[in-house]
């Protein structure tokens, strides 16, 4: 057995400066022996006693790893016996179903979402004990001592800053900060190429805007995040739904064939990297072939990348944006989600419509507010912006891994679910075409708010399908959320078969 | 001559509760008695020894009376001979010119304003000596101490309010501060009345894709606010502009005329108090009329009300919608101007527009932050809001008029303004139909950045003003600056003049 100076050997982020605890580090040391074989399902892990002898560690220490890979999975305590390997629940879950791409296109295609997601929102308002409909990780995930220092800093240094009026164009500090920043992801931009807007969100308007109007037909990914369809429809344009795959994302061919079929396609919008709900992540050959076929067909791409910073991998994948010589991708971006929840700083290099952008973005809210830039900025730039990163993946993996095994173990047989590599959704696939509007009430009556897959396409394509949240912390209290939905799944399951053999 | 304890008894802005400065107090004191007649032009004033005996005044007390009395043109010192009373240079300006109600509608309204804009602004953007192109008071004249302490309090209190994400339909707070506020101005409304936006901008983009779409034609004053003809182009809409009186504002009779010779208006937009860049302050019977044509018409009216609490005047006007019965009416206003111009806060009160608004908001950029709208609710709901509006009130008052004098002094014969009751800009007037393009870039030559009138149409009708910000301190450097603009509109009137001669 080796001794713990080997312990940083394995890292199953792949990220050998993450400062991990003893006992993660233990943890992971283990972990890797399974995952390998060397320990098998069955085998009886040391004693605490001799982990103690073994890695000098302390008992508090030996304890936390074993507990530690028990709530992920890998291990069961068996009283009086110890601690013994096992199969985490969630290996077993089936991927959800891949999509067909040679379908004809649904005819719902272009049929409006908002009373829809308005009637959900609407019954959603209402207090909850567990929301597993937002998309966002737990406040304390975020870096809130820092920035709140830092906000203070800058209001004592510069008390003019709320009331000076503001500077135009964006500010400077955090366009160059995010200028450099974009080469980390293949992007050769210059601070000014830099657009900052109230949110991912406002950068998707302003895009759509400058390259299409009321009437025009954009091609989404299907099942998509409703606040692109809720976009699209307020802007009167239609949204072309091509199928996804929940592991690869947008099919390429299918996209080809609704290009081939549709002359009047006006924009391609994708989120390429732990797509909304999916959670896919396209390979590089995909984006580099999609920016190719639009680059081809000039219809102006789209990319929504507000993620990216959350896939676990050696280095954050490259933006489609990479591949892009002649500026017709249009980046798109927030740091809403990966920084500052509570701030609303997108930005986007809008490549050729550069000005159009800039001009619609003056003439739609002005320049955003600069003191949340500066400190963004400042933040940006120190080192512990990668350290709060992966610190961030790292808790999100671990939640992430939790929920899943939680959906492995309570809900019924039949339940299909692709485990990201990232961020923090779940895109559940029912069994027995059960209705996720049905599971969405009944939950609701239980204190449970879940996102029902209706919201994520203007068909009923994706009416079995649930998005969860698994930004939370994993606490007793989400995981008796999690039974009481598996129950209530559960329960509505057995009654459809039920009426099937009746019937 | 009464003593000092009746000092109080005239006060200009009718704000008797206002605490102003002992010098301020006993120069507003001679000011009355300059109004009543009771001290005539040429009229010797008492000497700085008299008037510290008769007001039991320090010698600084009385000195510093008789310099402002003299900087704001009232009187004049002559050597060795002591004050005398004078008649400010400023009253001698001719009102400027009202506009023709019956004459036919420009055919060039629907031209497009952004490539003028554009070229405008990018010629502003290199660095300047004496910027009058803004709108808005200096960063000291709003309560920077203030905010910035009640920001750094709540930061400390609620840290995670950068990094939670934020609560769904505008903070409660600031929404119950504003119809509070609201009360005040004739409007009584519900705190979820209210929607919160980026700065009255959104609010303007909000309201009109709420009730038009592009190619329908909106009504809007001329001259108008360059950014409403920018949005309106940015939308697709068309701009019919409407006489407008610079006492008065937008002409009833000229906007029945309009739609009576078009079926087609979607929407009329005013800036009632203080209207951009006129300064014109609507009667209430106007407003009242205004209201009850557009019902009649059953075409929405949006009210655009950043300005009004800038108004002197005993109390803040009544909003046009406090005439509103049926939900015509959709009032916008804006924090930026009144109270932080370096936070990107307005509002919205929608009338039967209210869920289509809310709709487009969420779908256009979210909710706002929640920081910056406790921030400000705080500041609303505490009596240094009110103190605050005094103050800038009094402040813009001085620089106003401090402005005008030196442009009765330094801008040629001929030259025409009314002086607005409030607010941060003049409309000027220049004679001989000279070009504010040429102006415009003559005084950037010399480092001095106006704002030429023919922003404020589509047409070319007002080619022949300017618009100068009066939120300045006014400092020798903001003299010099009026008088080398002076000489340089001097020098082309004269040119003009002599041309005319000639020819």
């Amino acid at each position: 057995m080796p001794k713990h100076s080997t312990f940083q050997l394995y890292n199953p982020n792949h990220e050998h400066d993450l400062p991990l605890p003893l006992y993660r580090r233990l943890a992971n040391h283990y972990l890797s022996a399974i995952k390998a074989g060397t320990l098998v399902v069955g085998d009886r892990m040391p004693s605490v006693r001799k982990l103690m002898q073994l890695h000098t560690v302390s008992l508090s220490t030996a304890l936390q790893m074993c507990r530690q890979l028990e709530t992920e999975g890998w291990l069961e305590a068996r009283p009086r016996s110890g601690y013994f390997v096992r199969q985490p629940r969630r290996i077993n879950l089936v991927p959800a179903t891949e999509p067909p791409v040679n379908a004809p296109i649904d005819p719902a295609q272009f049929v409006g979402i908002h009373e829809r997601v308005s009637a959900i929102i609407a019954q959603g308002q209402r207090p909850v004990n567990i929301n597993f409909a937002r998309a966002n990780g737990e406040p304390d995930m975020y870096p809130q001592e820092e920035l709140k220092n830092l906000a203070i800093r800058l209001l004592r240094q510069r008390p003019q800053l709320l009331t000076k009026a503001i500077s135009p164009g964006g500010n400077k500090e955090l366009k160059a900060a995010l200028a450099k920043r974009a080469l980390g992801i293949g992007m050769s931009i210059k601070p000014d190429d830099v657009v900052v807007t109230m949110g991912c969100i406002e950068a998707l308007n302003l895009a759509l805007r400058a390259v299409a109007q009321a009437g025009d037909i954009i091609a989404v990914e299907s099942p998509t995040f409703y606040g692109l369809l809720q976009v699209l429809e307020s802007l009167g344009m239609k949204a072309l739904e091509i199928p996804t795959s929940p592991q690869t994302g947008i099919s390429i061919e299918a996209l080809e064939l609704a290009m081939r079929t549709y002359d009047n396609i006006k924009a391609v919008v994708v989120v390429p990297h732990l797509q909304n709900p999916l959670g896919s992540i396209m390979p590089d050959s995909h984006k580099q072939r999609l920016v190719a076929l639009c680059e081809t067909q000039q219809i102006p791409l789209i990319e929504d990348d507000s993620y990216s910073a959350l896939v676990n991998a050696d280095a954050t994948p490259v933006s489609a944006k990479h591949w892009d010589k002649t500026g017709n991708v249009i980046y798109c971006a927030s740091l809403h989600k990966i920084l500052a929840p509570g701030l609303r700083v997108g930005w986007m290099v809008a490549g050729r419509w550069h000005a159009r952008i800039s001009m619609l973005k003056y003439a739609q809210t002005r320049y955003n507010e600069e003191w949340s830039q500066i400190v963004l900025a400042e933040f940006i730039n120190s080192s512990a912006y990668d350290r709060h990163l992966r610190r961030l993946r790292h808790s999100l993996t671990q939640q992430r891994e939790r929920t899943a095994e939680a959906i492995a173990a309570y809900f019924p047989a039949g339940t299909r679910l692709t485990i990201p590599d990232g961020g923090v959704s779940l895109w559940i696939e029912m069994p027995h075409q059960l209705s996720s509007q049905a599971v969405f009430e009944a939950a609701l009556e239980q204190g449970i708010l879940v996102s029902p897959g209706l919201l994520y396409s203007n068909s009923n394509r994706f009416d079995h399908f649930l998005r969860l949240n698994c930004g939370k912390h994993f606490t007793p209290e989400l995981d008796n959320a999690l039974r009481q939905l598996g129950h209530i799944i559960t329960a509505m399951a057995q009654q459809r078969q039920q009426r099937h053999i009746a019937a």
